[in-house]
């Protein structure tokens, strides 16, 4: 089997996040660089807030490595509406080259591979990786306007409304280092429920940790924490199931942007967040702000995404699904890794 | 100003095309691979035969180049439908590392540029290119369904039924060479007409040759073609004028793709072909072959996309467009080119 496993020399040099009012009132509400109380972040649309999402998030992380888009050699960017409006509308004021992704959810981990692949490779030396999604864009784009009222399935997810931004580039300068990556397959189990997209994006994501072990030599114990990024409540359970099954009990490392965002005693948000911008602005904001500082060591971040859209779902589709992982490390003098 | 030219060390091995009826009768009907007589490529929907449009186009490239899907270290791909479901469903069973790209009709270009440069860069050996469209999926979606006999606009172009798939590797073996790549910067010029995609991608296109131009040292006559996919009449008309105003005269060797995969005088299609797939199909089935058979020498291939949704257009939204360029090269033992 062809080698999937992508070894990197490159870091995270500076990343931030803006999110909405329930992102803010949540358990990491305080780790967020910015936030509008109403959602609106000034916009008259919330197409146009997400794509202001986008924009504030990468001028913050710009803005925090004392950097301006002259630094950057090429943005990756997307998100969840249709043609991805909300980066390409965004982004559009950096006078950058541009790459547009669709990845689903999965959208800042896919950024964060074609930048640190680009930025290792001597392609570029900074690079940008951004991704946002937005509950009312996403809500009456896929399901139904808010207004509406409509009733949410158990296993739901609820979509984030935030953005987050990274600047990939020198190991040197960096907060923490992309050490690997490994890109997802599209597979597709048979589920086609859209109000499941967890039990849909699991196998897929299975697939990629599974080939991550096996070609990395890595254990689950390998890492402080392999978080998924979103499959939630559902969806995380039957991760750890599958994973089980096949003899690998990630479990007691696992976790998931989607649930670390809300609370679930207070915030009732069913099967925890989703949505481009739920591991974008965790990532960039709770989980590379604790690698700085040597809280975590040895992370893997699975960005997943199911990669229906409503015309597929209505017209009767199985729901194919995709994980893209990063391995990030602490920078730390002398840290003795498992060695691959 | 930062360098954002990149010059690659690869080639196109194989490539094919699949298209429909209209296509198949047009000019270069001749050279496609594969067509569908009703558009519908054996399947139910219009959604599904784009899919599989991918699917034919990938798989007849690899049947072509005498490989399988094992030969293949990524794939990049993307097509007009939201959230990219002709890719991601068609592509789904070739067990291959996936990147989803949105870059409206410049996806095609986008792939390559990302093919060329990952494997230039030794990430992959071996890495393939798909984009696609579908007027029936395409029609309905950004305009109106084709039973309501909507009428167009004199600069309305019309969506192309195809797909094109690249296989990029070693320069030894290929049939063109791709000698660099140039990502295009997103750019909005104050265009709100749907109708007219070629005047708001025309700017894009323009900034992205200049560049190319300026940081090349080439100019104009030191290529045989200088091809955009798609701009068709009303943009490749305002393309040459906004080059002419810059002193750069590009007319004599200036070709659209969505000119050349309709007869003007036989076909209606108003301002020529646009979609992922019309740049996709031309440049697998009628460029390549001629640069292969040392027809053509040097071209450059430039993929502009108008990267609106129908929604951006209904809240007002100007659209922002880009323009992402390719030069491709016959492989030539002791060609001399102009230096660099």
């Amino acid at each position: 089997m062809k080698k999937t496993w992508i070894k990197t020399n490159c870091g995270i040099l500076c990343a931030a996040s803006a999110v909405g009012r329930t992102e803010k009132k949540g358990p990491l509400g305080d780790h967020f660089d910015m936030h509008s109380e109403d959602d609106r972040f000034g916009q008259r649309t919330w197409e146009k807030a997400e794509a202001e999402m986008q924009r504030i998030a990468l001028n913050t992380a710009l803005a925090k490595g004392n950097m301006d888009d002259g630094a950057l050699g090429a943005i990756f960017a997307g998100d969840l509406l249709n043609q991805c409006v909300g980066a390409a509308y965004g982004l559009k004021d950096f006078n950058v080259p541009y790459f547009g992704l669709y990845g689903a959810c999965s959208t800042a981990a896919e950024g964060l591979i074609l930048a640190a692949m680009t930025v290792s490779g001597g392609y570029f030396d900074r690079a940008a990786a951004i991704a946002s999604s937005h509950n009312c864009t996403a809500e009456r784009q896929y399901r139904s306007p808010l207004e509406y009222g409509a009733q949410r399935a158990p296993t739901a997810q609820w979509t984030v409304t935030g953005a987050g931004a990274f600047v990939v580039g020198e190991a040197e300068r960096s907060m923490a280092l992309i050490r690997s990556v490994m890109p997802g397959k599209v597979k597709e189990k048979g589920i086609r429920d859209a109000a499941n997209m967890g039990a849909a994006m699991a196998p897929a994501t299975a697939e990629t940790l599974l080939r991550f072990f096996d070609e990395s030599g890595t254990e689950p114990h390998d890492f402080d924490l392999i978080a998924t990024g979103d499959l939630g409540y559902e969806g995380g359970d039957i991760l750890c199931d599958l994973m089980r099954i096949e003899g690998v009990d990630i479990r007691s490392v696992y976790n998931d942007c989607g649930m670390m965002i809300y609370s679930r005693d207070t915030q009732d948000t069913h099967a925890g967040g989703s949505g481009c911008g739920c591991s974008a602005a965790v990532l960039a904001s709770y989980l590379l702000p604790k690698l700085a500082r040597g809280e975590l060591k040895r992370i893997l971040l699975i960005g997943t995404g199911a990669m229906m859209s409503p015309q597929s779902i209505q017209q009767g589709e199985y729901i194919p699904a995709i994980a893209h992982l990063v391995e990030l490390t602490a920078k730390e003098e002398g840290s003795e890794w498992r060695s691959y």
